[in-house]
């Protein structure tokens, strides 16, 4: 089964790096008398960088900011920063000044490449606020369940490139984006927080996401979220290439070779990560009578609602959840990663079960609902080696979960 | 829509009535040379004793323990007694102690018909603790998001007549048990607690749920959790009879009439109400695309976790849930409801959205956010005249959510 998965989970992926899809896009960019620059920012950062270069085009200077872990050698008139993710840490600011600072002063016959994917709302910060501060506003987020775009509606207020205001920092020059999407439904606004895009969330919104989730936040960070972000840019132009669609599609396809009949129900799942384990649990469990080979595929990205100290991420939870339900059903297997390769602050990509897992568990002498109480998933996962692991994939389009009967 | 949606649900919640049931099993009743007393309890307890009589069967006396409204007219030698549902109160206890003194000191001769339904953990019980713990116990289990088998694991040791202990104390006296199944995956001890079944949950069990949940109790609950309920039985006979399958089934023979291409994907829902409704949002989202009539059919029993103080149900959470994910989809309906009629400690059995109710809401001036966070999600639905409303139906066999898309 380990090597069955581990197939799937390549392939899948591979279909989905960011090389052929910058290619393809690098050949649209307009022409341009002056400088070119190129800034790549995301957990796909390295790749698209190196994709871009590879297509023949050549920058005047340009840097990536990426994850720890997440490049891969030099880059021709490019500084390559890691940083933290998805915790900001001192590189971020370092990083994100020099971005700040190498576009400063630019005229109207210059260009700025961006490439954009996942992880860039922590990867690429300015803060107007002390960096502590906008980690405690991002935990009491996630402890509170916030989903993405609430969370970056309320950071955007509170920097400087966020919510298009580094695309405005950057004008009169001209700013060409290649997305790799991240954000399910693809809000251009929303993948990294939209440095470089108009930004359709609201000040409005944002202060009703403060009552809502009863955050804590500084004065300053109050007053700044009373300001608006930047609605108009005529500077840029903007194109999505690769999403979770593209993810679903190809893990159908590999499923489709193998025999199964295949259902794609969603590309846009977004529920808490357990609950989505039961879920697909309780499908398993109705659709285990059937004869025939099924795949059950879902698309999106659940989130964590952090409940103790453990060590996880969301696939890894989805998968782990879902153990106790199917339980003892031979012909059933429930397999969720990462696209990325890097699912919650872990090494692994994400994880699988079958019908011995639960029992495996036991004979580890390990505790699910101890385990699932305290989001310790990953520990739990590896002591019966259910873990997918690929390392960091150069690419990041969400995750998917499949569910096979067979 | 609304005429169609209860057509759907009377139709597929009559065809799950308890009477054939209880007409099919009665006459296999064994013939016994002395008394015959009934005893029904649960919120299908009026139906099932009245489905009996209808059918030929006399009792010297018996009693019918339902919840409050679900009982319509008399019945011959039969006292019927209401009381709170899901909180037992007074009568709960009056009801249940006649129940006990009606069958005590009885001899090998006679039988004891037992008609059990949902809600009879709540209807039918003499703690051996005092009720105010009782119920504090059962608030604790619910706020921290326990499974009925979970909560019917504790409560059945702090009992004088659950985990068999009822069969035990009519002992000489035979037992014929006819069960309609709120329990998912129908297991007879864990319907009403099991009064008159063997039961098969440990104290060792119900010791670890206490540490997993953090539960506090009394010294005396403690004492009474490490006492072992009924193992073995050799006076009862037990037939399950109806359950949420056929519900499902005769949902989707409805719709199938109605040109619906139909899914049945489980009958073992079970995880959170409200990640519920957005999963099926999210399948909604991506099928929505899709130009036939299809219809995706989930059974089970979804829970809700109280946050705050509205008023609402599990069934009416999930489908209002779900309706900011499915916003301007004009092709999509999501329906959720109860078969007893009673959901959550609401007048509704549930509810049902499609893309025009978020935007309905909002000209209420009624906040999505907000309905969701403090649990009201009756006066959201009702405010958009999106409840679904049946009285109490007479039978109880869990839920079904039904999304189509058309």
């Amino acid at each position: 089964m380990k090597r069955f998965v581990d197939t799937l989970v390549k392939e899948s992926i591979d279909f989905c790096l960011p090389d052929k899809a910058v290619a393809r896009e690098i050949k649209n960019l307009p022409e341009v008398k002056g400088k070119k620059i190129l800034i790549a920012i995301g957990k796909a950062g390295y790749q698209m960088a190196k994709a871009a270069i590879d297509s023949g085009f050549v920058c005047h200077k340009g840097l990536v900011i990426t994850k720890y872990g997440h490049s891969k050698g030099d880059l021709e008139n490019i500084e390559i920063i890691e940083a933290g993710h998805p915790i900001s840490d001192e590189n971020t600011i370092r990083a994100s000044q020099y971005a700040y600072d190498m576009t400063e002063s630019l005229s109207e016959d210059d260009l700025v490449l961006m490439l954009i994917s996942g992880g860039g709302s922590a990867l690429f910060e300015l803060p107007l606020i002390n960096l502590e501060e906008i980690q405690d506003i991002n935990d009491q987020l996630l402890k509170k369940g916030a989903n993405i775009v609430e969370i970056n509606t309320i950071r955007k207020r509170l920097s400087k490139v966020k919510g298009g205001r580094f695309a405005n920092h950057i004008r009169p020059a001209r700013v060409y984006n290649i997305i790799l999407s991240d954000v399910l439904g693809n809000r251009p606004d929303m993948i990294a927080s939209g440095p470089t895009y108009v930004d359709y969330s609201t000040s409005k919104e944002a202060q009703k996401l403060i009552d809502l989730y009863d955050l804590d936040l500084s004065t300053k960070a109050k007053s700044l979220v009373k300001e608006e972000t930047i609605k108009d840019l005529s500077n840029t132009q903007t194109k999505i290439s690769g999403s979770v669609d593209d993810l679903c599609k190809k893990a159908g396809e590999i499923l489709e070779k193998e025999g199964y009949d295949v259902d794609i129900l969603t590309s846009t799942l977004a529920c808490e990560a357990r609950e989505a384990g039961f879920f697909l649990a309780a499908i398993a469990k109705s659709q285990s009578k059937r004869k025939d080979k099924k795949a059950y595929i879902f698309g999106g990205e659940t989130l964590v609602h952090l409940r103790g100290p453990g060590k996880g991420g969301r696939n890894q939870e989805l998968a782990f959840a879902s153990m106790r339900d199917i339980d003892g059903l031979e012909n059933v297997r429930i397999i969720s990663f990462s696209s990325d390769g890097s699912d919650g602050p872990t090494d692994a990509a994400g994880g699988f079960v079958d019908g011995k897992s639960f029992d495996k568990l036991k004979e580890k002498n390990l505790d699910y609902n101890h385990i699932l109480a305290s989001n310790n998933t990953y520990e739990g996962l590896k002591a019966i080696d259910q873990l997918i692991i690929t390392g960091p994939t150069g690419t990041n389009v969400n995750d998917v979960s499949i569910l096979l009967i067979n």
